[in-house]
C-alpha cells in the first residue's frame, strides 16, 4: 500500500467523525505489510471523551500488540504532543500525515528520535480542518488544549 | 492540599488496579484549590485496552475541561511519554509524581517546558512496582512498548 492509500482509510475515518458532528480528525494504524490493524477517529463530541484523539482511537482498536516497530500510524492532521508521545512511548516505526499547515504539533520531534515522518500535504485533508475551524473555532480550541 | 495527600488518591487508585489484576499505576487530576476533577488507572489488561495508563484515565474520568493551566497531574509514577506528551498538549500546569525509580518517561522534558514537576520519591510506589515488574515483566514490557 502507497502512503496515499493508507491516508485514504484515515479520511474516511475523519469523515465518519464529521457526519457524527465531531472533529474531523482521522486516523488508522498499519502493519509495513498493509495489514490494516485498527482505525479511528477524534470521539470528543460523540463521547464527550477529551482522551480520544484520532490516534489514540486508531491505537485502541487495533488492540493489545507486542511491539510496535513495524507498525505505521497514519492520520489527517500533524499529531498534537499527546498522539506524538503515543508514537514515541510505543516506538511505533513510521507516521504518515496528511496536512501540517492548519494544526502543527510533534511531527519534527518523532523525526529527530528516528520516526519516519511522511508529510503528504493533502488537499482534502487541508479543506476539512480549514472548514471546521472557520466553523468551530472554540471546539477546536478546546481539543487542542488552548 | 498537599502533594504527599494527592498522592494518597493515585496510590489507591493504583492498589485498586492491582487488586483487578491489573498494572498497578495510577492517578488523579486535580484543581489547584484541591478539588479532585477525575482519578484513574491503568487498564491495560481490565478492558484489554492499551491506550489507557493511568493518567489518560484520570484525564477522561475529568471529563470535558475549559482549560487545564490550574490543574494538577498526580500518578504514581514518572509519566512516560504519551502521558507527558497528554501533559504539554492540554497545558497541565503541574505535575505531582510518586516516583521515578523504577521508570523514568518525560518529566524533565515537561519541566522545560515549563511544567511546574515534584517528584516525591513515595516507598510505596517504589515497592508497589518493584514488586510488579518483578512478578510480570512481559506485562510491563508491552505497557511501555519495550
Amino acid at each position: 500500500m502507497t502512503p496515499e492509500q493508507m491516508l485514504d482509510v484515515a479520511v474516511e475515518q475523519a469523515r465518519k467523525g464529521l457526519a457524527e458532528g465531531g472533529i474531523p480528525i482521522g486516523a488508522a494504524l498499519f502493519r509495513d505489510t498493509g495489514e490494516l490493524l485498527g482505525a479511528g477517529h477524534n470521539r470528543r463530541v460523540q463521547n464527550d471523551d477529551p482522551s480520544i484523539h484520532a490516534e489514540t482511537d486508531a491505537f485502541r482498536a487495533a488492540g493489545r500488540q507486542r511491539g510496535y516497530r513495524s507498525t505505521i500510524m497514519v492520520t489527517t492532521l500533524s499529531p498534537c504532543w499527546y498522539c506524538s508521545g503515543l508514537v514515541r512511548q510505543f516506538n511505533i516505526g513510521a507516521v504518515v500525515i496528511g496536512e501540517a499547515r492548519t494544526f502543527s504539533g510533534g511531527h519534527d520531534w518523532l523525526s529527530e528520535h528516528g520516526v519516519a515522518v511522511t508529510l503528504l500535504d493533502d488537499k482534502r485533508c487541508v479543506a476539512m480542518m480549514e472548514d471546521f475551524i472557520a466553523d468551530r473555532p472554540e471546539l477546536w480550541a478546546e481539543d487542542i488544549g488552548e
